[in-house]
């Protein structure tokens, strides 16, 4: 059988291990595939960069776009990042020139992915992209292949490794007595490479709001809807919450979470506390972790790294290898004119149980107005915390509530916040008890 | 495209819930696959037998070899278990008859898997297995495929549920302060169906030790060689080895593992005690995980149900729609001819640190004698835990040792054995600092 020949475009982090990748396995990969795998195109904006590895015959391309349309490229690897511009170009016109795509772009799927489905059927072409979800483990493969038997009823799990990093750095902080900001534990993960110097993309909760927009469209069939996510990052995160958490049983994880529910279909983005005996609490420094479930098979979990050069290359060849051998997946599990428009639940209606963080001056009755402001909206009290502090001063106070609608627990914070004895911005943190 | 048609051999358990899972998702999987998946043909042992499920116009077989050469069957689902008879038989006519086989059946494929998959080449024909190993896990899918542009250096996990189950009730009854027995929670198990009436299959080691052939094989592209697995199951397992696990910052599992080392493959299964703090360690009940290391993607974990109805369903249904969209994948990663031999290492190579129970007579000197055997075999203690007693009494005392070879660990052992003040066999459990 004659060589799968790959174009590269984007030499960075993840295109470099990928060029370093299938050269270190290239007898491995005949065996495995039936046949070479040849990088036989690359581009990338600095020819001359010293990168540290070698592109041997390849021919190099200024242009992305002409990387495309090389007639010596079978497959094109997307690894140029963003979710528009070059990247995008560079995208359409390999499936337009009748080549697979292989990405690692979330941020692309995420805003073009349905569109970009219907083309890639259109010119008979794959589109492939393990490595833009959790990094070296292979989810997408599992959920549209191996669980392929199952109607999907949630997927949830911690896709964004920075975010993990910066929590797991609090948590071991409370646990050796000592109390850790967000920002001082950003800007050392900044300084070990963990963070970008402009965070928010990750911390902000976007990255795996584009990843849970694409695995929301393999899971429930229905086309990526990257505006219909709910997001919040971890910036407001603090050390005190992390500590209450850990009272409580709990830890604070950044969770990304898709199910169905009788309102719609709910995606969403936010801190939450989870029960620390539950696998995904354990889930700790910089790996991601999805837990799927399913109809038949029940709960499966997938653990692994969620980022860096050998992680990312590995998800990538993988998908370069199933090309090689010839699959044929559909983009989002089934063809592009399947995927149904499915209604979103909005946030209000989601129902759970919450965590509120209050700070009171502790006087005669305030306890008792917080109460009725919650029962005006039936929000039911599970637990409260109460640290004792001097009469007079401000008290930190924690309460934990029965499952309730988010609407009405919203209504309900913001009456709490009107009371003169409250003396901050109620704070909330969902609890998901998974 | 024309229907994918189906024939299933054997109606109990999977059987039966394949056929509920096809039913049941009919309209999805024809979503998945751009084609219908038919059950065409149905063979078991008792046709009059209820079983609460409808097969349709399926064809029925007396003889499951008849199923295998029906010409309105394009895949064969060997449900019927067992390494030889008629599950073997039908495995192989369904090969010769150029049918696609997809079977459950570890003991099967960890006996004849090599020369099974020299049969299906010749005869151009997929063998795949996904619910032999780790149920609902499509582990299988994600070294094959998923991470094959990795070379991997090892694969270990629990992938015996009733052993695990076992375990975990011991180590919760000690966390409760009540001693459980092996044998009493074997009989638990059973009851609940979590064992089988005769379950020395399962708590020998020789299910996992099938389950891990198989991986082994996969993983390292060598044919199939359950004859070079170390296997020891957890009979001999008591309520104090977990008691001494637990203070130790250990818990004690039936491990399958697989690695290359120096002196070649390891391959074995035996109990072992794992850090409390690894991700393999708070796999609890009848869940099964596997950790597979290799060289670009790192580490990564797989969890889900071993067993079950639902599960091993999933997995064959994954199976069978991998066929239905015409995925062609070689059965143990490479093509039959490129298996290659592989040295297997001796057991007594193998290097870990071990820990050792005994049972003393507490008088002067036998610490010294037994440091002393132990010195004379270059094994070096890392830490005892001596409990008090009444002087004169039997008294246990366990210790732990830094890295030593198994051969040498074992003499040690011997020639401790035959201290007077040793009143019992010294035990033995290896420790795994994975």
């Amino acid at each position: 059988m004659t060589a799968l020949r790959v174009g590269i475009a984007g030499l960075g982090t993840v295109g470099g291990g990928l060029v370093k990748l299938l050269t270190a396995q290239r007898g491995l990969l005949e065996d495995r595939c039936g046949r070479f795998i040849e990088v036989t195109a690359v581009s990338a904006r600095n020819r001359g960069a010293d990168r540290g590895f070698d592109i041997g015959d390849a021919t190099w391309h200024d242009d992305p776009v002409a990387l495309a349309r090389d007639a010596n490229v079978d497959v094109v690897c997307e690894l140029i990042g963003g979710s528009d511009g070059p990247a995008l170009a560079l995208c359409e016109a390999a499936i337009i020139a009748g080549k697979h795509l292989v990405t690692a772009n979330k941020a692309l799927l995420a805003m073009h992915g349905a569109r970009l489905a219907v083309l890639a059927e259109e010119h008979g072409v794959e589109i492939r992209y393990e490595a833009a979800i959790a990094g070296g483990i292979p989810i997408v493969k599992a959920m549209r292949e191996g669980l392929a038997g199952n109607r999907f009823t949630g997927v949830f799990g911690i896709l964004n490794g920075t975010c993990n990093y910066i929590l797991t750095e609090m948590h071991d902080a409370v646990l050796a007595g000592r109390t850790l900001e967000f920002e001082a534990v950003l800007a050392e993960a900044q300084e070990l490479g963990y963070a970008e110097a402009e965070p928010s993309t990750d911390i902000d909760g976007f990255d795996a709001a584009h990843k849970l927009a694409i695995l929301t469209s393999v899971a429930f069939g229905c086309p990526v809807n990257f505006e219909a996510i709910h997001i919040e990052g971890i910036r407001h995160i603090s050390a005190v919450d992390i500590e209450y958490a850990i009272e409580l049983g709990y830890r604070v994880k950044l969770l990304a979470i898709a199910r169905e529910t009788a309102t719609g279909i709910e995606q969403r983005v936010h801190p939450c506390m989870v029960p620390a005996r539950a696998p995904i609490a354990r889930v700790d420094g910089v790996n991601n972790a999805i837990e799927v479930q399913a109809d038949f098979v029940g709960t499966t979990i997938y653990e692994g790294p969620g980022a860096g050069e050998g992680a990312t290359s590995s998800a990538v060849a993988g998908d370069i290898i199933d090309i090689a051998r010839g699959q044929r997946t559909p983009t989002f599990g089934v063809p592009a004119a399947k995927l149904e428009r499915r209604p979103f639940a909005p946030m209000d209606r989601m129902v759970g149980p919450y965590c509120i963080r209050l700070m009171l001056l502790d006087e005669p009755g305030v306890i008792a107005d917080i109460a009725a402001c919650l029962r005006d909206q039936k929000v039911s009290v599970e637990s409260m915390l109460q640290r004792a502090r001097n009469p007079g001063d401000a008290v930190p106070v924690v309460l934990t509530t029965h499952e309730a609608e988010e609407g009405a627990l919203r209504r309900a914070l913001e009456a709490v916040d009107q009371l003169d004895a409250v003396l901050e911005t109620p704070r909330m943190i969902r609890i998901e008890t998974i």
